[in-house]
């Protein structure tokens, strides 16, 4: 098996994914506003905030693992410090008045990603996380032309999209690096499979997180109660 | 908040999620046939296997949490303790052979499940995981009907139904002291969010995690290649 | 191996640690007072905090072990629930004024005792811990002499000795259930030498956590500054 | 408090330690051989192996922890791992036919010193571990003077030393920069007493570890069975 073969699960999930009716509402004119891009930065910051730390927790493992594949960890940990206060950055350029503290928690879609992340990090396949950095560091492309329709269409200005900036031009070299990363240290079928596994089953979730981001929008749109209280 | 309130999100949700086209699907006169419920045995013993070890991670947590409550856990989790061995043993008594170093690595969904009860069990509300109790001792009257259907419906033995018939006994009593401990110790409405986020949380995954079960049947019965190799 | 040897490293073990000046001091008389008790409850109230979670971590862990043991270590864990509040009871009825918040933080030897009590739950071998409860079941015959000579030379109180008088009677059958579920899961000699070492390991560091008792008492004699503020 | 008293207080405790009847007799001429080093270099390779794991624990901590300190952390441990194939690496440089598979299991005390360093790595203070750095970083100073006596004396060629004249190079400018950062994120006496609680506890641990290499490098001097094979 090769990377090929992780390319086409890619996008074969995120074929699927799209077909969803989701997509199409939000991007019908008139129908998303810069609250909808606040409630998906607070779920950003969320599973933002464990990256780090889940990406960390491979090189705590107690067994034997390449060296090499350790310091690839490790290194990816560094940089992925502290991202999620990028994206608390942009939810306070667009003018709302929010903390570290004062954030509602993660809506139960983001804390099953979170979890389905530390839980294969500590016990799947050392390589398989490779899997979420695959799609996740290719993901702006898919994500850009989405941001920039909301941003042109939503008026969104520049200062509120640092996290999305700041990573689409980071993640093409990050996306190499995976790549080589993956074609050095993925050797037998069993860690294709489950990099492949982690690429669909965290992308999947991702995308649940999007959907109930949406059903959150709608409701603070209908004026219902919402847990975004900083939204109003 | 009441417990009342965790009985009307336990039904809402189910609601739900009777309405998708699935359950009609496996309802329909000549569709299942017993390989389905050895995949379903299946995956019932990965995350019954996990269901002691999270429900016991709680009293293991640092802070200081109500001894009554950890006393709680700690029986429960005993009563747990190799509960899957009983869904393993059905899969044998319908005729296939298989070890627990035979048998298939447990569906993407269902290691989201597992996933997900470790990390509420570690990190969530101490309480959060009761919602998981709270329904999954009431699941069976839900199951039993479907369970009724498929063994007169598909001939499958008593002796190949010792998991749900122990457990459909066991859990009346259970249920009535999940019921108890909920008015115990929770005091506050935080308690009863959390129970509820994870009471609606994990039936959300289990139902998800029954989609993927009923995918795999589909496989199954066009001839494609199965992960379930004792089926052959 | 037998549960003779056992025996054997114990005995051996304490006879080297009896033979340290420490004893001696601590048995003159005039020389020990109620504080050094409470200095001692102190760091008991600290260890005993984590002997049920520590006991209970076994029974998470991700291999297959021995339905039968994992039943014993859940029952052990419930069973010890708690335990440091009799510690703290027995100071608060000494007439130290003094609560869970406010007491000292644990000494570095205590410290170390439950570092290593968790590592070797978490990843020795499963049954090493029956090693540490094969000695501290047992315990109380070599405390309780050293405890009625304080408590008839010191005056303490009864109802400042709940901790002790409980565990020298629980501990009778304990010790029991302990020798019965060594003999019934210990099969090859690395069980024993897995549970000997354990043994011997747990039993220097508790003696290392009372000499670092008796250095702080001296201090508080001394009338030098102490952690124990509640002495005052 | 500043850096100031974490020097005193490591030179108090070298001290302290330095007066054992131990050193004398290994710096005793005709005492020492070359199974001395052997036996110290795989209770090095075991605690060292630990390192970077514990090491990069601390950046998987589920509290915000200053972004600033994780990536000195992260990048710490990076620089960490593997290090344990240096002493491997010496021991087999030696003459002496060993794998990773078939080294001795590490001593009792040498566990001790590890479970010590992941403890405090979870639930100490986030900055408790730069205390360990502080003196290991300094300790070749220290061990140099005993090296170099021992190689000379024991004949030991450079080929076998490579770990620790690695570590005396790298390890000056590692001093540096952990002294530098203690200095930036150690504001509170608290931080300052947790480093020098993991300072002296970890310095005696690894203390009573060398004793124990000593008491072992005896038993093989006299004949008696050893846990080291490949001695033989």
């Amino acid at each position: 098996m090769t990377i090929e073969l992780l390319k086409q699960r890619l996008e074969s999930t995120v074929e699927q994914l799209m077909n969803g009716p989701n997509l199409e509402k939000v991007m019908t004119p008139g129908f998303a506003d810069k609250r909808l891009y606040a409630i998906y930065l607070t779920e950003t910051y969320h599973y933002t905030r464990h990256n780090s730390r889940n990406q960390a927790l491979i090189a705590t493992r107690p067994e034997n693992i390449d060296p090499r594949y350790l310091k690839f960890c490790l290194r990816h940990a560094e940089e992925e410090v502290g991202h999620e206060l990028m994206a608390l950055h942009d939810i306070k350029s667009m003018g709302y008045q929010v903390s570290e503290e004062s954030l509602p928690k993660p809506l139960n879609s983001t804390i099953t990603l979170i979890s389905y992340l530390y839980h294969v990090a500590q016990y799947g396949d050392p390589l398989a996380r490779l899997g979420y950095s695959f799609w996740a560091e290719r993901s702006y492309q898919y994500i850009r032309p989405l941001l920039n329709l909301l941003s042109s269409g939503l008026g969104i200005e520049k200062k509120a999209m640092t996290f999305f900036n700041e990573h689409s031009e980071i993640d093409i070299d990050h996306a190499k690096l995976v790549d080589e990363t993956i074609n050095r240290f993925a050797k037998e079928s069993k860690d294709f499979e489950a990099m492949g596994d982690c690429l669909e089953t965290s992308l999947r979730l991702t995308s649940k997180m999007m959907d109930e981001v949406l059903e959150e929008f709608i409701k603070v749109k209908e004026g219902k109660e919402t847990r975004y209280k900083f939204l109003q």
